[in-house]
């Protein structure tokens, strides 16, 4: 049983500790908040100082308050890791033994994951505390990958684009829906079926449309439709695209 | 049955024919094609002037060369349609009855898919024909929708962003974890899971990251990793999501 304590219950803190509370291999003997929860599930703390001994300490807090937070805790060598994407791992402090933690995909409190399948990419000073966050990895996940903080920023990086930008881009044709009354619901089989075939074919081959084409005259007419903000946002893919096709 | 004649045999062609051929009340009899093709499932015809009397004439070629094509065609008062997202129903000759019968979906031939899940698009100038559309693409499809010509095309507009343009960011993300000898597999579930939220949130609420956050460290930290043309992309999108969520 690997010892675990928790310091954080934000929504990774919060499916974390559902995923180690399922797992035989794992003992979350405390979770650590600043504010009081009201969750029966777990032990909590709200004192640095009641921490106990455990085997991993795992920072799930917003990534600019790691480096001051992990100063505050009251011990010395033990192996204390963060869960960021963007956050390198000499930014904890040098009182313990670091690590990384990062199960890369998105979290939201009211939507159930299936934590099996997140890739987890981690990452430590010490082999043996490698070989721990494996265990502990690989006991909630099915993909564990070891990356270092160089790979795992452009990771990260590249998340960005995969989530968020991905994200705002169905927003943006939610609102073009919107304002011409189109349900929505018109584009979900686009959407799932864009998303595997990005998984099944390559992005490079399952490009298609006017940009790629380089349809001019659709291209005109579509930039024409567009309010201001989003005139930008189709130029900029557009020329993006023109470029990656041209040169190959 | 609904007698049919298909005239292209590019990727939604093909789908197309396997569609109807499935179907017990279409009665596919002729698919007109320029070149020769070696698929002994279909009746081929390569002259125009070889086109039998049918309910439904089908265009299924690029947008541009729709106008011209539907001139050349040597009958009248039959009903003719395109099936182009961004084309109007009246840049088709006026020597038949016209009409729109558009499946919103991104087509391979080396993919198949599920044409019952694709939503279909239809128009038509007279109510009765606007009832064989139905008809028709009840016959291979679940879900039916009748849309006027500017509808149609500002949701054409909207399939640009949500897949033409979300499958380059997922691109952006395989080239950035190519330079940096990462697994691009790694990424997978992180698209399948962004394209569900999409839809089963709200792409709204679904939205995470340093953007929503308006988390300037990232944002900057993360400027500095991209090349160039990246850059743009990334500015410009991050720019639109603190507009979004900065007004609301």
């Amino acid at each position: 049983m690997i010892k675990v304590v928790l310091l954080g219950f934000g929504n990774l803190g919060y499916h974390l500790a559902k995923a180690f509370q399922r797992s035989k291999n794992v003992n979350l003997i405390q979770i650590y908040c600043r504010s009081s929860v009201s969750n029966r599930s777990f032990n909590f703390i709200h004192d640095l100082s009641k921490i106990t001994s455990a085997d991993v300490y795992i920072i799930a807090i917003s990534d600019d308050e790691i480096a001051t937070f992990s100063k505050q805790l009251n011990f010395n060598n033990k192996l204390v890791v963060h869960t960021s994407g963007s956050v390198n791992i000499d930014e904890l402090s040098s009182a313990n033994f670091r690590g990384v933690f990062y199960p890369l995909q998105t979290f939201s409190k009211d939507k159930d994951v299936d934590f099996k399948k997140i890739p987890i990419c981690i990452e430590a000073e010490r082999s043996k505390d490698l070989d721990v966050l494996n265990k502990l990895a690989s006991s909630i996940a099915d993909n564990v990958y070891h990356l270092n903080s160089e790979q795992r920023k452009q990771l990260h990086l590249a998340a960005v684009f995969i989530n968020n930008f991905v994200n705002h881009l169905y927003f943006i044709g939610e609102e073009i829906c919107k304002q011409h009354e189109i349900p929505f619901e018109i584009l979900y089989p686009l959407i799932t079926e864009t998303s595997q075939k990005g998984i099944s074919l390559s992005p490079f081959l399952a490009q298609t449309g006017p940009a790629k084409r380089n349809d001019l005259t659709t291209i005109k007419k579509q930039l024409e439709m567009l309010p201001l903000p989003y005139q930008k946002i189709y130029e900029i893919l557009t020329s993006s695209l023109t470029n990656t096709y041209n040169n190959n």
